[in-house]
């Protein structure tokens, strides 16, 4: 098998066998194709596609490009939740300890990453002594003794996706669906998940900038998932605006904990709930929506899901008075006012410039080798649709460096579009993707 | 400037500005640019292709890359004339003398390369002594005083191509016609041709498969020479079957004596005086194409054309002995005669089929490392529309090796196809690009 025929293949259209695609990525995570020829390729995907079968066999061939999770010592359906990356997305801090209150084992590996502020790991990192270092051991005895573990990504999870998504990156070839999608579905598959909950962003604030693309990501994924026998539902939500009100990692912690507590923002509940509502159902712990959404209400009126976080934070060497004392937490230096220009209602908050003006402040990583700044952010006190007086606080920077908050300060200025008339709030989730089928709402 | 967002802007169908082509041609030909992204940026031209502008533009960076030969201490207009490749391919030897000899300045830079038999430069290194090395003061001195000169290709001319070039031929990316038609004119125009002949071949033998793409080669390389100040001409030819009778070293230098002497083939002597026809006129020395033929013709009958050959053939150090005495050259080991096996009329030979069997003799080089075996070689004694009785003799081998001229035989064999009805020879000159028109026979 010659790499070059591979090339010239697929730039003539044709579809690669699995066996041409399991050629390509052995070889290249061992080093044996160089770059240039991969590049090439990329970009005759990107041009001529992959159906359905092409894409699956990419999947599995990245997934057994490394190692492979084994969950199997862990009893019950091993849900994991990922999402394609937002501002003020603080889902996974709710939503597993209140499935995992509910029965469905969580056993996540966390990414610490790029973007406007830390991964999961770095928020979780705000309760003092909070550590993700453990021996697998412990993480799966973690997870069979209180039904939840987070680890780091140490494992040599899908090497070939790694190596392939820096090379797309340099090459302008990441906008393609099958390998967009491949990408995500490798690591979740690799990481051992019997079953995948999916939150396919759109919007300004997300990787897909419109409905269409991203009911089309979710739909490649859940075909991926499908042939690869796990169970898989996406839900396409809304970034047009960020998410929930706080924007940094501590001030995400303080709202996840407020939303565990029954109090937090309105969308970030919501979309917590439906998250939560197909994770109880491929887990199999409840039998239709209505009886999951229930139970998670309960979880959280009873105040369930609250325990699972202290129980799981202390069982990973945090200290958890931060939970009861939300004020405990380092705050930043500054409390920075933002006030409306004009009177009117709230039309558009560019998601992508709140999410830039926090990693200005110093929330999130530039580089792999930026230092997170926990302390600082954005926290939005309006949001699409509501109404606003001249001179009202729309937002209150957290800085610890004035010149970066004056900065903050203009860029949420710009983000924020005020009209005169009455706005209707953005539709928060805009549908399903099943394996049968897609509804829209 | 960075190459991402060149990658990006030809990717999704936009036009390359000229300071963006010069930009990717000069930081890679430095090594600036890695090839990933090249490779990538080939993959997305060969799908969106280029326009005019930017394919004159490419051709231009190119010539920049490197060295520009100056032979402005030349008088006259320099015409240079380049074949697109073919199986049997001895035009150049008949068609420089001869034009030399009717006062157009022939100063050509010609290679070794690959192929089924060797360049221009190891054909006449069939004669002994023959060499190219010289300063380039000697070089234009000998155009100067007796009008003709070949060097070899010594000069850094058009590195970005050479680069370019082999970067293309692993990735898939060589068939586009901007890119084929800019490599070649890159290194016409940077070896110092004011103008330029272009025999652009079409057939099972050529690059080339079928006259339509024949077509736009020669168009495409017309517009870049007009683009460019280089007037240019293209002449396309047919390569369904091998050139003349001869494919191997020696034996179409033969051939090539035998047609300066007006006893060559039909279909080479037919050709040479074509393209003589075209150079002469943008040479300046003929007005119109019925007076240059005559020249040509002239020069075949009163042997002006072979005493050009014999002195250049000495200015370079070559024992001029052979021009007079054919079989003074060397000559293979064994002469093994290929009989048809069916009586009837040729029908077709396969060009490729043939070139490769004179390739399996030693005629060609595989790789550069291969040597050539100069005596070698295939003579045709029937071609497309011959009669043939069974048994009778269709071809010549000329073999130092008897297994592989075994090997030969089969595919000789295999090379040519017997039908039982008569059979139209081809039509050898297919048409005419000028800058202005397409002219289809």
């Amino acid at each position: 098998m010659r790499m070059y025929d591979i090339i010239m293949k697929k730039r003539n259209g044709l579809q690669l066998s699995k066996d041409e695609i399991n050629y390509f990525i052995n070889e290249y995570t061992k080093g044996n194709i160089p770059d240039y020829q991969v590049s090439a390729l990329m970009m005759a995907i990107y041009f001529q596609k992959m159906n359905k079968r092409e894409t699956s066999d990419l999947t599995s061939a990245m997934v057994n490009s490394g190692e492979v999770i084994n969950l199997s010592s862990i009893d019950g359906i091993k849900v994991d939740k990922h999402s394609t990356g937002g501002v003020g997305d603080t889902v996974t801090m709710i939503v597993a300890p209140i499935v995992a209150a509910l029965g469905v084992p969580v056993a996540k590996m966390s990414g610490r990453g790029l973007g406007h502020t830390g991964g999961t790991i770095d928020k979780l990192e705000s309760f003092d002594g909070f550590s993700v270092d453990m021996s697998i051991e412990n993480f799966i005895n973690n997870v069979n003794t209180i039904g939840i573990a987070v680890g780091g990504q140490t494992a040599n999870l899908a090497p070939a996706d790694k190596k392939l998504y820096a090379l797309r990156d340099v090459t302008a070839t990441v906008d393609n669906l099958s390998l967009i999608a491949s990408s995500i579905m490798s690591k979740k598959i690799a990481s051992g998940a019997d079953a995948i909950v999916l939150d396919v962003k759109s919007g300004s604030g997300a990787f897909m900038k419109d409905d269409e693309s991203a009911f089309e990501l979710g739909k490649a994924m859940v075909d991926i998932g499908s042939a690869l026998g796990r169970n898989t539902i996406a839900v396409i939500s809304d970034m047009d605006q960020p998410l929930g009100n706080a924007v940094g990692n501590i001030l995400e912690v303080k709202e996840a904990i407020d939303t565990l507590k029954g109090s937090g923002p309105e969308d970030l509940t919501k979309l917590c709930i439906t998250l939560g509502t197909y994770m109880l159902l491929l887990g199999g712990v409840a039998n239709d929506t209505e009886a999951a959404r229930n139970m998670i209400e309960q979880t959280i009126e009873t105040g369930a899901g609250l325990r699972k976080l202290r129980e799981f934070i202390k069982a990973q060497g945090g200290d958890t008075k931060y939970i009861d004392d939300l004020d405990a937490f380092e705050q930043a230096k500054y409390i920075y006012k933002v006030k409306a220009k004009d009177k009117g209602y709230v039309n558009h908050i560019k998601a992508d410039d709140i999410g830039r003006a926090a990693l200005i402040l110093g929330a999130g990583r530039e580089t792999k080798e930026s230092q997170i700044d926990l302390t600082v952010g954005i926290y939005l006190n309006k949001k699409v649709g509501a109404e606003v007086e001249k001179g009202e606080i729309i937002a209150i920077i957290h800085a610890n460096d004035m010149d970066k908050a004056r900065e903050a300060e203009r860029m949420i200025l710009d983000a924020y579009k005020i009209s005169n008339d009455k706005v209707k709030p953005n539709k928060l989730i805009k549908g399903i993707v099943t394996k049968n089928k897609i509804i829209r709402y």
